[in-house]
């Protein structure tokens, strides 16, 4: 080539998984910053707070007193988006006014009975059950609905508006719009290649190694190629999964160690409780369940909003909303930051 | 129906210019809220000051200095995201890492040489000449780069680090993701029903009038039926419009004016100086100059994060980041909300 250089020479780079591109200005990150500093999380969540309604013991918004449970802990979201007996809205008569019924069930899990702990300072025992109790309410509530959308948003940035360690769980009677989008590319690839999209993507980077943040013998942990967030990662499966259920018990396990180390690298790298929303993609389940989804591979992303500091995010505004969005680092230059970052939790070092 | 209605029974809308969907939860706004509050915009920031490198007379990051200019002033970025001489990427050998050559030019405007003022606190005739320029800036570098996105990020929690009134022009060597999406859609629905869609949309929106928010003889503003941020607005021209510079000068002056009244509501609904990120749509420049794009039709897009007062923000996270935009009150109520306003701004009223 002409001396391009992806850390120097603003290029575009291709999401084939949304089917949309994204700026890379790497040059950009030099820039100095004046505009808004976000506040660093509390230190001194208490570990039991009875007026906090995710705590064991504490009464919730409707009343009900929540149980003294010592592992993972699941009941309905009180104020819950998606309700199971909507009715249908009325035709507008017009097709530039569509609307269509939307149902479905929204849960909320609490990690661990402890309100000061977050998924990288707990044991690898306490993830592998988070682990287990996200399979089983997939299976559960994909019986019916068609998918289940399993996320996490971490830190007050990222709307969370209780430090309990928590995940929330939106079972919907529609395919959302990141759903249909990821069916309607993976299909795609799936009938030109004959091969899963992101199973030929996980091995290409398996090989390439440049965007590998973690791996071990059935996982991996990249930065993509096609990141938007400055630190955003994918986890993939190595072997081709469909669904959460679908994986085997050591899978399991090290599913919750690769997950553990990608979450101390993310604590490590400002030294401060990573914000981020994360969530499972994988094949659609209830009617879906019947039909062929052999294009579908099972996966997480991790979208952090953190570029600079513990104080300095990335904002996706003017140009991000209104024509694409764009980033200040490489995918490389982010996946070797994290790489290079210790395994050992920074509150956990010996001093 | 079966006693449908949008203000208690959550459903899904079509967004037709995004092709994708919005789940309406409008109940759910009634849920007390525990985390993040922002901090209100600065109230003191100084008419002038030299330090600030968008000031008349102030030195710039690349050591130029301002001209005392009076009115708009247009400078390059000093840290543009996009240059006009990038070279092309080499060829990654696989089709899942694609890139591609990404140059043009970022330009900053000032509206006015006071930094303590906003759109809404200006008179129309300054209104007036911000869109002027915005039309020549268009013109000139629409000349040869196809797409001219030109943006406002207004207030910190926008990222905006500056809070000189100003905006942002970057023109691109490629047609960014939203224009792309709103150019297959706009051509789509233009083959079908042989009429521009937003022209379509624009009337349908003028004799329903639920959605108005503010019109006037050549615009409209509506909350559109498929809005996502609690009080986003889209601004529609009444007759078939294809880029800025095609607008007659009546209808610049009845753009200011209209800008000017949106602008004012919206300072009034939370008593603040309404944060946003708005920008133009217009039909594609540079080679397409040459093109039939009569689907097209002239917008702006109004992006506001604000939901329940200054302090209180909409979080597109979680839910919105991996599944589908939510939204906590129908579009319907943020129109009558808005439209019920005064049009004197609140800092102006006499005590
Ligand atoms: O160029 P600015 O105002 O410094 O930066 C702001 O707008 C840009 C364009 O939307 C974004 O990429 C940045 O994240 C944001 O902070
Ligand atoms: O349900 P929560 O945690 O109260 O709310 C948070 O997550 C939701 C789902 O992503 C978002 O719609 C809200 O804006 C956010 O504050």
């Amino acid at each position: 080539g002409g001396g391009f250089r992806a850390s120097e020479h603003q290029h575009s780079r291709y999401n084939p998984l949304r089917d949309e591109w994204v700026l890379v200005s790497a040059h950009r990150v030099k820039r100095p910053w004046q505009g808004q500093l976000e506040k660093p999380p509390p230190e001194d969540v208490p570990r039991w707070d009875p007026k906090n309604p995710l705590c064991p013991g504490a009464t919730r918004a409707n009343g009900e007193v929540n149980p003294n449970y010592e592992g993972t802990f699941v009941f309905p979201n009180d104020f819950p988006a998606l309700q199971p007996d909507a009715p249908e809205p009325d035709d507008s008569g017009h097709p530039l006014f569509r609307a269509a019924a939307a149902r479905g069930v929204c849960k909320v899990m609490c990690f661990h009975p402890h309100s000061d702990l977050t998924l990288p300072l707990m044991s690898l025992m306490e993830i592998r059950a988070v682990i287990d109790a996200w399979a089983e309410l997939e299976a559960e509530l994909g019986a019916s609905y068609p998918w289940v959308q399993i996320f996490e948003n971490k830190g007050a940035m990222m709307g969370c508006s209780n430090p309990h360690p928590h995940c929330q769980v939106w079972a919907s009677s529609f395919l959302p719009n990141e759903a249909r989008l990821e069916e309607r590319t993976q299909r795609q690839h799936h009938s030109q290649h004959g091969v899963p999209m992101l199973l030929e993507y996980a091995e290409q980077e398996a090989q390439r190694k440049e965007r590998l943040v973690v791996e071990n013998e059935d996982w991996l942990v990249v930065v993509p190629y096609w990141a938007t967030w400055p630190f955003q990662t994918l986890l993939l499966p190595r072997r081709h999964v469909l669904r959460l259920r679908d994986l085997c018990d050591s899978e399991r396990d090290s599913l919750a160690s690769i997950m553990r180390r990608l979450l101390i690298k993310y604590d490590n790298l400002f030294q401060v409780s990573f914000p981020y929303s994360m969530g499972w993609h994988g094949a659609p389940t209830g009617p879906h369940l019947q039909e062929d989804c052999g294009h579908w591979q099972l996966h997480a992303h991790y979208y952090p909003p953190l570029l600079r500091s513990a104080t300095v995010r990335k904002f996706m505004v003017g140009y991000e909303m209104l024509a694409q969005a764009q980033r200040d680092l490489t995918p490389e230059q982010a996946a070797e930051r994290l790489r290079a970052l210790p395994e050992v939790h920074y509150k956990l070092r010996p001093q």
